[in-house]
């Protein structure tokens, strides 16, 4: 039997765990939602935290609150931001669609916290109340949607950004290891003209450039926070100055550019902001799974594949196959990319879904994008770490490949034009010849001509 | 300058070709949508042609339609069924969501004809009325989806399923042709034990076997038609039987099994049948995704692929590389399951977002399903002409990749144990040795075991 | 410090807490996919007991293995099936592709507890090998794939179907307590002609039989398990019948009605019937959205809006609108299901992308649909028990919009034709009138007759 | 019988329209993919015309292509680019995955043409070579992408942007129209504290003005072309500068930004900048949606809905209920939106689809792209148009709701605390009066005191 204590909100009593923090309203919303295994990310907890100290701070400065009280609430939110209370968070995704529950949890605790601080009578609600002080100017409504913005900001710069720009290096280094390698290209995944696979991993590395530049040009919108609109977008309950101060505050406190949102009727009945950065992260996953799928594709083998490129063994490829080796660092990355397909398709529909003043799918769609974020960042640091850094490109084999291939054709267009060209090529795959052999017996060029024209090295840019 | 007569509806007098049966509600959409560039599908014209007729008569049958007004409307809208006057159907999908003035366009056109037929004059709706008379017992809001599942019903068995019966046959035939081709299997894209390619053939044709059962599973849902229900669902302005009555007509015009849907409610305000039709089709243009993308991998080359098939050459591949030739069937059956793994998605969307009594997404919904069987049916056909049939397997590859693989020492481990059978493959590829060598070198079986045991053709079942 | 002991794969040794019965493979993956915070769903955890108990049971039948290993491995795995090893399986989902370290950890507790059962050393693997005795006859690439379809049926049987049957019982009951309230109808959102609150959820209730309908139209497919195919689909290293054995064996301790593949180069290199199935889950979701968006429109209010239902009351709505009750039960729901249409997308992408003999999706296909199967388990029962139960009718609020409707005048049509019936309409709302005052001025009909024919018990379903 | 004439390519003669300007490989391409309904956009057309004349320019400028055959290729394009050849482009969108065939189709028609200029016979690529001359330093792999960069360019200047704009202003017009109008805000679809209704119509003007910019933020990638990359992204057979002086002529003939892209294995392997911008345009639809949706909610009725708006009346909305209006135009913009975010997924899947060097989801993905701004730009413009621009506040039914609402005991929290304030509102729910009634009959206020707090006016922003 765990021991209890009573908590009490406007629908009655409840028995609440003597040794957690929260209150009467958090406990109810565990006993109504007993819905899958999802609880609320921790980035929201902690975002809570920061919003309800930046409050606290606003409210004391104006006078509104008792500084006594005002402090305790500071300290106690600060708690939270920090991480202490991260087990007294219990309350799971599909809850209520405003997360009122979730901003109660944050307000329960803190009140309970602030009350043991001050030395007074957890549940008693005295001195700290949870709703008239700790939410004190603030609602539901402008509330987590402005923790959501700082989680994911707070994501983005914390685990999204280093694992991106990690893999952007990882892959620059690979593509200047890699530059003085001439290998055949694959277009429609046939045979074409050659190129550097220092040429082929600059692409890639290109991509996730532009990836980084794409989740920073979605930040600003993240930056703005609809704190200050309260319950409709009015403000109704604050003062002038509110919205502005409070995030000030917020920057403040997590070193994050935030300001407050130009118009807050659009930041608590939609989510674009979220919806954009969405997009902005299943572009960079598009690139990441392009990236890993050619990879394990350039590294198929050891024998019977591509086998351009020799991949890292991390761990036994097969409970059945002895020796196997696979390359489970791009399945990791591939497959957290379809994952996040799926979450920016529940992204798209859940943001276009507000009615009137308020979008009611807050924790899904919180829980979506820091959950792509999380994702992303962790799988691009996986990835770098033990499968990029560690590829070597099998050299010999990428020389025969490329030496064989018909498609060196193309540099004889310009010489004997692109049909006679073509009938080269065609004959060579019919009989199983060099082009050079076969150029000559049609009588296109003579032998000369054909090595100072067909030289992988001149092929791979423009020439003069 | 057209020529124009006078068309008249509630909101007033309008000028409509004179060479056209439309009336002015059909004028009104002209002017009033215009957005985009799709037309309803015909397939929708002619389904509202079955309606129109089957109503007509069940309406002559109960007596309340004059029998020569009724004759008439039965043979106009048995000539829209027909094809005769697709041309008159010029509105757009982006119209009202429920499709009224599609239905209106169809009343108008059908009433103009038999108001033709019968020596009137066009225009006048005397003495046919397209909403009296043509509309009798009707309603948009049971007609357009009626003609959703009728265009659904009619193209999956004219388009869809020929395709798809084509497409298993030709895998099947395939599967056959090459059931005694040992080759290298790959799992992880990497080598693997080895397999027939008649049994990865098999995979494949089973599939699109599967493939068809699922379409046909979701069919019966196709089958209940909404007419009946009118504007809400309760029948309004029917009479007792017209729901089993019309039904059983659209049946024996169509030939396929319509039968009244049990709860007209249901019918008008949700799509679930369109939509759990619309997965099933989501997961055959999987099933072809991959079938047409291991394709083009197994035929990648010419020289520098895995090169295990031979596929036909239907065009020139590349304006720039002479010679080239490309998969193109495949990647024209990739871009369509992609298509219709987006119109998936819009589906799921539009499907949920009912209110009330009504489902508004109609137009749309059905331009969506209808178009993803279309282009399902039409690229199973043409990659089955066009590429399936014609591929070859390049058997001296074929066997060289397979002979060569380390993952036939996956035979061994039976009899000399995983860890050791782990040791003799990674040896073997450390040294770009054979097993066989370093199985002996390792001690762990003599030449003649090996040659008992790592057997390719004993690989590719289970053995007693 | 965490004690640890020493265990050991063909990559070499590592530390393992002491408490924990997992090996070197399971620490490895540990240690190679610090990625995100999805552990894998125990649903595949006490799916991998059942496989490994089948599997084990009929290697002691067929003699293949020793019987008081088997014995002891069928105690083990019986274990894990019924939950005792839940905290024994700490990977995530985003690791290899195949599974394959999930499957490796059951094998390794596997094996650990059957040594300790034994009498041996945890760690040796003697006298039971993880490989060699859990894994005999199985690979990861048929067994991971088993795992995936036995969890999803169980969940199925045990948390989707109950829910949804709960549902559909409870608007079954409330169409019933409904059947004689008489309402008005609205399509486009708009005043329609009346129809009966019951059969409003009747319609409901035919969305959600008919949802299940579909689940069980998919679960053919899922009793098929890939099991016996071991590396590539062959069924190497198994003996003739063994498919069948252990599917059998499946199906006995499961109680459900699983059957071997018929063709398993499909059931490894695609995951169409999980595919299907997630169709079919999304197709439900639609439906749940659908009603449960109506129902808090319906009950909106509780004086502004059309506060036609009066909702149950379970927690306080707002944190700072005194007083106010939200319908978080729908919005529950309606979360469920936009975030399982995200799940649908990423299920139909993932399933598209099998590379020659296996589908690398593995886990996170499972976690996607297993998760959307609990999810709307789980909220479909909360949403039945706490939202759709305790609703009630505001009748006088129902009928005063009911008869004030305009669109009553739909019963006049058949009497005096539809543009004059428009005219009374128009009229009316212009003049702020009612239908009667208005049909009598113009004309159209007088007193008597028009009470003869708008009665809306009269409108609510055909009429001979 | 059309008459024909004699058309060659490297895979032999074919039978062309003697009135059609295109070649064999079109003709070949037109019976090789008898596949859906769907021809390449106009705006590719376009875009390959701004493209042929680019490269002819500096063909000519360089001295690589003789001036009078450059000449003659110039005024083809240009014509092509005006649009004169429409068409002459019959080939489907579901062709070669890199549109190497509609490439060859703007080849085939401008050789032909400057043939026809230049006083040559139409078919013998003389004086005028389709690969040779129209071709030159280009491929497929550049051009096509070429193309669907300029294409989408084009579109969002001439279609979206314009579109947008002219919804954003009307939004802002009505924003400011309904300034003064004070009516009750919904949260969770339920009575919330009030707010005015050009506050609401400012979120949803702002939701469009941030939808312009994201759009705007998506263009830079557009602007970036791949021309100059040719067959790989290496730019083999240009010359340096190529490529930074083609995309200068294509800014010159447009009128747009374009630049070459920096990194053409990228522009040639990826998509990203058309995935990106794809999603801004879903971001984008996601607000339409939101907008639409609360509009015809807001404007339900016209006596059972909420009442709040007073809809235009386009047309007819019911052919069975007389005198039904409906909210036309707002299901024109949500099935819009429902599609376009279908198009979007295609997009994020096939975006991620590329081999190697190549992604070959070409057509789909403009076609996917070109759709969705299309639909976009004239679904805002026809919505503006013919609905926002005649919405009508119906302000005496606004009053009644507001004033009625039990959620302006939001302003009395302040002065007696949330518990209070919660059993006043409740008690007069329960009780049928009114706030004021029971906040003197509890004794929290007296009536003076309840005037001064309780004031609509006063709860619409913040307050010092």
């Amino acid at each position: 039997m765990t021991a209890t204590r009573t908590e009490t909100d406007s629908f009655g009593p409840l028995e609440v765990p003597t040794d957690k923090y929260w209150g009467a309203q958090t406990q109810r919303s565990i006993m109504n939602f007993p819905i899958g295994w999802e609880k609320q990310p921790v980035a929201i907890v902690r975002a809570l935290g920061v919003i309800k100290k930046a409050c606290a701070m606003q409210n004391k400065a104006n006078g509104k609150l008792d500084a006594r009280i005002a402090d305790a609430i500071i300290q106690a939110a600060g708690e939270v931001f920090e991480g202490k209370f991260d087990d007294n968070f219990p309350l799971v995704v599909w809850q209520t669609g405003s997360g009122t529950q979730s901003n109660m949890n944050s307000n329960e605790v803190i009140a309970n916290r602030a009350i043991e601080i001050l030395g007074g009578e957890i549940g008693s609600k005295d001195p700290v109340h949870p709703n008239d002080h700790c939410n004190m100017g603030q609602s539901s409504n402008d509330t987590f949607p402005t923790a959501m913005h700082i989680a994911a900001a707070m994501s983005v710069r914390d685990v999204l950004l280093p694992g991106l720009e990690k893999l952007a290096e990882g892959l620059e280094a690979k593509s200047d290891e890699f530059k003085d390698i001439i290998k055949i290209g694959r277009t429609h995944t046939q045979d074409a003209t050659p190129l550097t696979l220092g040429q082929e991993f600059s692409g890639y590395a290109h991509m996730i450039r532009q990836g980084i530049a794409r989740v920073k040009q979605a930040l600003p919108g993240i930056y703005e926070l609809a704190q200050g609109g309260t319950a409709v977008g009015t403000g109704l309950n604050t003062a002038p100055g509110w919205s502005e101060a409070v995030a000030a505050n917020m920057a403040e406190i997590t070193g994050l550019p935030f300001v407050t949102a130009p118009n807050k009727f659009e930041a608590l009945s939609a989510h674009d902001a979220m919806v954009f950065m969405s997009g902005a992260l299943a572009t960079v996953a598009g690139s990441m799974y392009k990236i890993a799928n050619d990879i394990r594709f350039l590294g198929s083998g050891p024998r019977s594949g591509l086998g351009e490129l020799i991949l890292p063994e991390n761990e036994p490829g097969s409970s059945i196959m002895p020796g196997k080796v696979n390359p489970t660092q791009a399945e990791a990355m591939t497959q957290v990319a379809a994952h996040v397909m799926g979450n920016d398709a529940a992204m798209k529909f859940a943001g276009s879904q507000g009615h009137f003043e308020l979008n009611v799918y807050n924790p899904m769609m919180s829980y979506n994008l820091l959950q792509s974020i999380q994702l992303l960042g962790d799988v691009a640091d996986s990835f770098t770490l033990r499968m990029l850094n560690g590829i070597k490109a099998n050299e010999p084999r990428i020389d025969k490949l490329m030496k064989e291939s018909l498609m060196l054709v193309t540099a004889l267009a310009p010489t004997i034009g692109y049909d006679n060209a073509t009938k080269v090529a065609k004959t060579a795959h019919k009989n199983g010849t060099t082009l050079k052999e076969e150029a000559i017996a049609l009588g296109f060029v003579d032998a000369e001509t054909f090595d100072a024209v067909v030289r992988p090295e001149q092929m791979i840019g423009p020439k003069s």
